[in-house]
């Protein structure tokens, strides 16, 4: 998700108590942050971070991390947190790129919410559900779960094909969310809008 | 489907040319039938036979056999090939339950088109796609392909969990056929109307 820049979000960020700086220090000890033993759950493309703000108010017992590249989103996320006390919750600023140079087999699900299709065939190597990433969450999972949801056909497609093409066994699949019960349903800021305008929303839940 | 009783339905189709009524004397030998080496592909529950007689037009160097169990339907079928000559095409009245009694290992390719969904859970084994026939399938197929469309979604869920559970690989997917390219697509009687309505169609290739 790109917005125009935010005047000083970096400054913003950087000083957010919800923001982990020096994350290169915790690989295989995360936990020791949220000095506790309770899972932890990723978020990779938090946005603006509603969804992981919720997920965590009702998920006490679950540790959620939320990593977003873009400045100028994670911002909003930043400056809407503020005035909260979520202990459960951190962030980094960080590409997934990174992912398993940050972590090592110590989350135990990652939710993939409405990640940038990159629709051309030549980019197809950059959608967060490709090899290349599967590859690099097996390093950092510990429970192989992965959650997935998008408005998206063609990368869900490409993404159940893709995930059991891997290994994983599909252990939840709706091809139209909202025609089914969601009431459990956790909404994204982009789900939100487009569950207004009538489009499909589907839901993969993958297990290994 | 079911249709009303269609008065002497049983007598006109044991009449038929396209009907293979001494089924039981060529499992593994089917291609005697055809007398030729050409692949043989399967349709279970080809209802009126509109795909399968456009498909036996469109590829002459593969034969086609198709199956259903309801006289009322596949005597429609009989009624509209009557008048044609097509020797890759051929037909047998049978129940899929008994599909690893009439083949072995002599077919390259099943259809599954529009079959009847089953919703209730308890009768999740009758579905087409369950395991259950996926295990007859194996008997019956040389080569591992499965090509399924349906209007269901709830069957079409379900049915990309059996196949990928079971050890199918997708090779093509799509979670609506009418907004991907049908140049290639052969339509049911059943589809067409469906199109018609609006309804999305969604299709799968696996194989093994």
């Amino acid at each position: 998700m790109r917005l125009r820049n935010v005047k000083g979000a970096n400054e913003i960020i950087e000083k957010s108590k919800y923001i982990i700086k020096d994350y290169n220090k915790y690989k295989g000890k995360f936990k020791k942050i949220f000095q506790n033993d309770n899972e932890i759950h990723l978020e990779i493309g938090m946005g603006k971070g509603d969804f992981i703000t919720k997920m965590a108010l009702k998920n006490p017992n679950v540790n959620f991390i939320g990593i977003e590249k873009f400045d100028s989103v994670m911002v909003r996320a930043v400056q809407k947190l503020e005035d909260k006390q979520i202990n459960n919750l951190k962030l980094i600023k960080t590409d997934a790129l990174e992912l398993d140079e940050i972590f090592d087999n110590e989350i135990s699900c990652i939710y993939l919410n409405f990640s940038d299709p990159w629709p051309k065939e030549r980019h197809s190597k950059r959608r967060l559900t490709s090899e290349i990433f599967l590859k690099k969450y097996d390093k950092i999972l510990k429970t192989k779960k992965i959650i997935m949801k998008t408005d998206n056909r063609k990368l869900f497609e490409y993404s159940i094909i893709s995930f059991t093409n891997y290994g994983y066994k599909i252990e939840e699949l709706s091809l139209n969310l909202y025609d089914d019960n969601t009431e459990e349903n956790v909404q994204t800021e982009y789900e939100n809008k487009f569950v207004k305008q009538g489009k499909t929303i589907y839901k993969i839940t993958v297990q290994k």
